[in-house]
């Protein structure tokens, strides 16, 4: 399948790195081609690097790798022509470094940034997903022991059911909770106080969370 | 030990009722004591029934189990001089029902209820837990399988340490994580939205997270 990634971060490189070593043909989308020099020279035959709009137009599906603050402007850049029909997988956190230590949120509590995206490019297909978890546990879930828990929220059933099946035949998930429409990606993104908390009290970011449920 | 449990929904009544159990006396504080009738009736002698000021009064250590909406204006009917120096255990969470299902949080991101309750009584020693799961598995861990984890947020260590002593030696938690300062009351009350989605998806509030930590 021909995927766009967009964001050059540690997010994005990952996400494509792992798209490519399955199979995949991927075009990394960054403002700065420079950062993924090193990242193509490793990444193999099937990995390119262009513009945000051109990694988008090469995508049958685009994942938004960018810093979530800046992911509406990012999406703006590429224009919905290039995204209406698509799946676009949303991994952003919209957290707010400008205030200091810790990140607040852009917007939470009665509107998320995947409602956001989803409002601003309706022709497009938006699913949140893997943006509760540490960047490297995203493509390899098994850096954490056991069954722990990758949530799924989105409109379209289809484009979930896609998503899910790279999630689990490719990156390796087992539990996989579809949580409902864009709506649910409130949840998943309030959890970032959490996650950051914990990281700081564990000293590690390679943790996740396993639901557990009684008779 | 003499306990206050502020309120007389399911929450108070199941945490009067377990205190009661574990060999504490414990006074519940309500506006209604005809709701209490039948609890009462059950209790046990070292159960009593009393205004939320009495019950405050009476405890060396105050549980507030009112709903989060109402709780710092039932918190202000007791006054601080019967919460000055006394662990204020805070289980509730801030949610509005007024604007339909689901309920959104009336505070969140850069503030909490917690918090607020500290800020208004600085004398008390407020521990904010159990917040995250359901009441009957709050005094029951065991009803979920598994190592599941409760987090405890507060400024006091001592205070702390007291309470985690309740909810592992008493109530059976076996991993309760302190995360820190009351500040981090916001991350376990931003849980929220996505335990009222789950108790959708799942069609049961008899669940919990298991924090599940890699090499």
């Amino acid at each position: 399948m021909k995927i766009g990634v967009i964001g050059s971060g540690i997010v994005g490189q990952t996400i494509a790195g792992k798209l490519v070593e399955l199979g995949h043909a991927v075009k990394v989308g960054t403002s700065d081609t420079s950062k993924l020099e090193e990242w193509l020279s490793k990444a193999g035959e099937e990995a390119s690097v262009g513009s945000f709009a051109e990694a988008a137009a090469f995508g049958e599906i685009v994942f938004n790798c960018t810093r979530g603050a800046g992911s509406l402007d990012a999406l703006q850049l590429i224009g919905e022509a290039n995204l209406n029909g698509k799946i676009l997988v949303d991994i952003s956190n919209p957290l707010d470094f400008s205030k200091g230590m810790p990140p607040t949120l852009t917007v939470c509590n009665t509107d998320s940034l995947g409602e956001q995206i989803q409002r601003t490019f309706p022709e497009a297909k938006v699913v949140k997903t893997l943006n509760t978890v540490n960047a490297a546990l995203m493509v390899n879930p098994a850096l954490v022991p056991g069954d722990h828990t990758l949530f799924v929220s989105g409109n379209d059933p289809e484009a979930k059911a896609t998503v899910i099946a790279i999630l689990k035949e490719g990156f390796g998930w087992k539990a996989v909770l579809d949580l409902g429409d864009i709506s649910t990606a409130r949840a998943t993104e309030m959890l970032m106080p959490l996650w950051i908390r914990l990281w700081g009290t564990l000293q590690t970011p390679m943790f996740n969370y396993k639901l557990v449920i009684g008779e």
